[in-house]
């Protein structure tokens, strides 16, 4: 068994046993085969696949290559939420409050912002004071105490795939299925829960836009969740316009503030309760998806989820006055209004060239050493199906960046397509799948 | 235009612009573009391929990055053959200095034994003193003086080729047709030819085992080399058995010498003597082919072609007496004789099985920086085709490890097929192809 041989039969589109994939992952954690091989590997994976039994070992040798939190000690079945991505998705930073006013704990372990994709850690520290990099030891401390935790990746969780995603991403090879589902539920099973739900998104927005792929994904997600003892459900959700009318760090919190006060964008609650259902369904708060539904609402309604919000800002150092008094946090420098070229109904929107758009504004990064800016962002002002007349305001760009808007605008103009017929209506959860 | 978005558009199936191309290699070269990603986008390459126009202009590329021999002050189209390498493949040794002793400029650059397959270099070498190793101003003034020389790689020419063969090496990107094809060609033409035969084998002991892939490679050398204005011709060449009936370095020069002398096997010298035909056809030092075959089999049985490497040898530094006296040679510590362990014809032979078998016993090597032993080797008795009685010598093995004798012997015996029926006769030239 040499580093060359795994190569060559991954190319030939044999299967691996599961000793070649974890001599081959643990070799290459320890300096035996060299990155050039791993990215050989890699490509390889990405043109013959994994089937289930080596996505199944990847994961274990993954999962192996660190510290697997333990949060036995703590009551309760503990449920996450794992979004595959998306424009505008702030759904974690809603949802993990609202379930753990419900009395399931929540821990979660978020990511950043990359691409045209929002992370729920740059939206979190929008919020001044806000903390992500906590320890494990202190992971844990908050989650029994208030039931919820949201931190970023620490170094001592799953280091292979910190390791190999860092090489993925700078060699074309992140999109493959068998290793998405390694390096998701290698984490999310390292971070000790019992269930975990998934929104894979698909359609212009997502990373998996053919929502074919996006379900080949979630099936193998469930499969190698379920190979690992855990409770997975799978919602297959619509990403071909932004989620909720924000797009941005700081828009995005004050979108949720407006959900935990008033109601919030119709599709960005009805994400988000059906989401925290079927987490509630999981951990086994409620016997059924109507009651988790009944309960989501009551508690996003009646302040509680918003309470618990306030909690787990404050626990994690935040700045509680701002969340309670959102016009006092600044504003961006530069506002400029995009106005509708034409009229008619909004047939569709590049939902990836918006991401991107925004962040070009100063709202996300196209490079992990990239700062992001909390102020700027995207207000959308209409959605896929409105209609519009010509030159009434279809979104507002907020940024400190003045050189950056007439590209962004172009962008977005490109991005949406005003027809004069009414589309399709889309669907925002097309299907469900798994626990 | 990044290094990423190339490794991405050729993962994902699209040509490369000669922009792309020429911005992917030169920005390797001088560090912008990692191993890894080289890595990742040669496995890319891999399984898309390359088009005319990418293998063309990969080569070009290739090409420039080092230095062109300029070979224009020397009279005459200066012809080279090379071999896609097999096992007991020696036909250079008596091909460069027939085809010199005919008048025709042959400036042959070669390479190491590697795998199951032995090396012009090494088996030079087994000549006492002989020097490959020579510059580019040395090979021009042999070339001059005597109308031939024979060297190993200079670090000057395709530097390009060498550090990206290194990293095929040991990532399993080797076997790709363009890949290989920029690789070949890059060197001879930086070599300063004018015209190129080629023996491209097929069979168990060649790179390319089946015969449909190596007609394909054939055809992408002889494509590019014209693209270049060379003029190429392609010989198809059967490699299901060893070439002649000694394989080890001082074996194969014996086996030239006997040849030299009083015929050597017939499949060794029917292949010389039409090589050598064809390199003259190209040259334009006879005009038909069967002129060239009747010249070169002149030229073979007068002596003039021994004396051309004599005179080779003796201006590289080698030591003419041995070649004179073979029988002053030394001689392996072991000789072993394998029979057959039944009656029968033999029906095939594994090739590569025996290549492997030699490489045991010290004649060649599995990695690049392993020694070689001069006097290791196989003297083949039976090829495919002859009747055999049980008991009755196959193989005498010659070698200094007598701990490897019983593994070349096990090897041996199960890479040959006795039969009750004559096989097929085996065509030693299939087709040829190109000019």
């Amino acid at each position: 068994m040499t580093p060359y041989e795994i190569i060559a039969r991954k190319r030939d589109g044999h299967p691996l046993t599961p000793e070649e994939i974890r001599y081959f992952i643990s070799e290459y954690l320890n300096g035996t085969v060299k990155d050039y091989q791993m990215a050989a590997w890699l490509m390889a994976v990405f043109f013959q696949g994994l089937d289930d039994q080596e996505t199944f070992e990847l994961t274990r040798t993954y999962i192996q290559s660190g510290e697997v939190i333990d949060l036995s000690d703590i009551p309760g079945l503990k449920v996450d939420k794992h979004s595959t991505g998306g424009v505008g998705d702030k759904t974690s930073i809603v949802l993990a409050p609202l379930v753990a006013s419900c009395g399931v704990p929540v821990p979660m372990i978020s990511g950043r912002g990359l691409g045209h994709t929002g992370g729920t850690l740059d939206k979190l520290e929008s919020i001044p004071g806000f903390n992500t990099q906590l320890s494990v030891g202190e992971f844990k401390r908050l989650l029994a105490e208030h039931g919820v935790a949201m931190i970023g990746q620490t170094e001592t969780i799953v280091p292979a795939d910190k390791r190999i995603y860092a090489l993925r991403d700078v060699t074309a090879t992140v999109e493959s299925i068998p290793l998405i589902t390694a390096s998701i539920m290698s984490k999310k099973i390292a971070e000790g829960i019992d269930a975990l739900v998934l929104d894979v998104k698909f359609g212009s927005g997502a990373f998996m836009a053919e929502v074919e792929k996006a379900r080949t994904l979630a099936q193998k997600l469930i499969e190698v969740g379920r190979a690992f003892g855990k409770r997975v459900h799978a919602s297959l959700t619509n990403m071909d316009q932004p989620l909720g009318n924000k797009i941005g760090n700081w828009l995005e919190i004050e979108e949720c503030l407006e959900t935990f006060h008033s109601g919030g964008p119709q599709d960005f609650v009805e994400l988000t309760v059906r989401l925290s259902a079927r987490m509630l369904l999981l951990a086994g708060r409620v016997a059924t998806l109507e009651e988790g539904i009944s309960l989501s609402t009551e508690q996003l309604q009646n302040g509680a989820a918003f309470r618990k919000f306030l909690e787990l800002t404050a626990a994690q150092g935040g700045d509680t006055t701002v969340l309670e008094h959102p016009e006092r946090y600044p504003k961006a420098a530069h506002q400029h209004t995009i106005t509708a070229p034409t009229e008619g109904f909004i047939q569709s929107m590049n939902t990836r060239q918006i991401g991107l758009a925004a962040v070009l504004l100063g709202a996300g990064r196209l490079r992990k050493e990239d700062p992001v800016d909390p102020v700027a962002g995207i207000h959308v002002l209409k959605k896929t199906g409105d209609t519009v007349r010509q030159g009434e305001p279809l979104m507002v760009l907020y940024t400190n960046r003045e050189a950056a808007v007439q590209e962004a605008e172009r962008k977005i103009l490109n991005a949406i397509r005003i027809g004069t017929e009414p589309p399709e209506p889309l669907p925002l959860i097309l299907d469900e799948l798994g626990d």
